[in-house]
């Protein structure tokens, strides 16, 4: 690693701070030095707080260093507009800082390298490019949502070996290891949203919530076109039934449908127009950045036929089930080239399991 | 890695040569040195064949070496019985070889501990337990065949994501990657026969041979109750069918049954002893001590609901089949304490496809 892709990867890591908490903005960190030493450090905490550029700046500046000829690093360009806060390409100029070093451009039309051109045409140098991949993949939900208007979907499946998620009888509970239950509950604190089916929530009851780790709980989506799922399940009496939202039909919704429930959020979208794309546009309009699916079949079948879904992770647990329910075989198809073909980005043990990230 | 240790992989790494040959016997290297020098070397190469120290005695006697106060290193326990050669330890004890460095005790009843016995009785120095998990691991074939009588046996399942062996009208070709297929390869050329149940002959019509990697064919056994198949498939007329055996039912054996072959082998079974038991103490009979189970799904769920596996290989491709024929649900369970548990014993990529070791 050369000297500058350390400071960007401190970078990095301070911006996996903000997990969480500052959806659908990226994860920045800062790190500014001056004469080779460190002299601030700042990332972006919580949506509508400072960008990390001014959280670094506000470092120094509180143990008294001057910035002037200083270095900035930063793993997303710096802003040049205003929007929640004022822009950062601005204040770099007004501390007079030399250089700043950048992993990406900032894919927010509203950026979009406006703002490295603004800074070198204030004569302050930009490097470029430096640890772009580790970057785009840190924000890749971010990415994917300024760019496209819709959510980065990651389907999770935990099945035994031979691709079963539950038996016959749907039960399912404990196919995979505790390791991976964690690992789980860590996806969750790093998306905006846990998606299920109705099936999911009726004969599973899961909470959806993040307990076996720290981090915040995400919202929890459920598709009941019917709405017709029991009022008991943990999703709509626990504590945290404020972050649950039921996605159902217009029809249904309009007709005084008794069986809704104070908290809980309702996203009515018309019969005609019941589809993933719909349902994931209007996630986006509600701000989610990112949505983890969570089953069952009926859905992770319907996200493998669609090119609404960005990434698989499955959790493999060493055991054969035999018959049982399988996590895609809700679809057929009839010659093998027709199979939806992935590749691997990730592959590890996870307790007694094995992770598996996919790609498409 | 020690000096002892660093020499004992170079043992194993000869042994390796005799892959696919001199099955039932162990798989052993051995290396002479003297003065810290390596003078011999020398492997098992084929069944009925020099043993491994004698080959490196051979070896070191031809450069011209004098064996007085020189170290052995072999892989397994010399042995002390007359089989097809005579007792290694004699020759030892005969060269004036001062000190044997040993693996792994020979589990054979003849041997078993009395050839390390009778070196030390004669004031050889004998170093055991070096790289033994290793040794242990290259000759697992042998030890379960020389301790209970019965072949090893592993299964091979070419799968892909949602654990499907083929589509629902049969089609299979081309799940795994051409690197996977060489793999499986590998395996065919050193386990002494492929298994595989009637459906495999009659719906793939597989060669089951080795062809793109270098190795000796093994063994091909089909288990045909009825021997119903029809004579076409290509193991029957390939130029390799005298090593294709048909396990069959004594009733219709001896029914002058019109479906019989020349060059192709016979192994009738009685009809109440038709079980996985009797199958392997027949194959064991014939001196098979590996046998590599190839499918279909309904002989996979007999070794998986019965003692009689002892290994599970799984190349999984990334692919998403949805509905098709499961790899293993010829059986079910109704609690997910009585899945079968497994335990990952090597996980690695294999071209684009996962490769998973699993045991017992």
């Amino acid at each position: 690693m050369t000297k500058h892709e350390k400071l960007m990867a401190k970078c990095l890591e301070l911006a996996r701070k903000g997990i969480g908490y500052v959806s659908p903005n990226p994860l920045v960190g800062c790190i500014i030095t001056k004469n080779n030493n460190i002299i601030g450090k700042g990332y972006h905490r919580k949506f509508g707080g400072n960008h990390a550029e001014v959280e670094a700046i506000l470092d120094a500046k509180s143990k008294g260093y001057n910035l002037k000829g200083a270095t900035l690093y930063v793993n997303l360009e710096p802003c040049i507009h205003y929007g929640k806060t004022p822009p950062c390409v601005d204040r770099i100029l007004q501390e007079k800082i030399k250089r700043v070093v950048i992993a990406t451009p900032d894919p927010n039309p509203l950026v979009n390298g406006k703002g490295i051109k603004k800074l070198r045409e204030k004569n302050v140098e930009v490097i470029t490019n430096v640890l772009e991949e580790e970057s785009k993949d840190l924000n890749k939900f971010f990415f994917k949502y300024i760019t496209t208007g819709l959510p980065y979907v990651t389907l999770k499946v935990a099945q035994s070996l031979d691709g079963k998620i539950a038996l016959l009888n749907f039960s399912s509970k404990y196919i995979t290891s505790e390791e991976s239950l964690k690992e789980v509950h860590r996806l969750r604190s790093a998306y905006d949203s846990v998606l299920v089916g109705k099936n999911t929530i009726l004969y599973d009851n899961p909470s959806l919530t993040v307990r076996l780790t720290k981090g915040r709980n995400p919202n929890r989506i459920i598709i009941d076109r019917t709405n017709s799922l029991p009022l008991d399940r943990k999703v709509f009496t626990d504590k945290y039934n404020h972050k649950t939202y039921v996605i159902t039909s217009t029809n249904i919704f309009n007709k005084k449908n008794k069986n809704l429930k104070p908290f809980i959020n309702y996203i009515p979208i018309k019969e005609s127009y019941f589809n993933l794309s719909t349902i994931l546009k209007s996630l986006s309009r509600l701000g989610i950045a990112s949505v983890l699916v969570e089953g069952g079949k009926s859905l992770f079948s319907q996200f493998i036929q669609s090119k609404y879904f960005d990434e698989l992770v499955i959790f493999i647990s060493p055991k054969i089930i035999g018959q049982g329910i399988s996590s895609f075989d809700n679809f057929k198809i009839d010659n093998l080239k027709k199979a939806k073909n992935l590749h691997i980005s990730e592959l590890r043990n996870c307790g007694s399991d094995i992770f598996f990230q996919l790609k498409k």
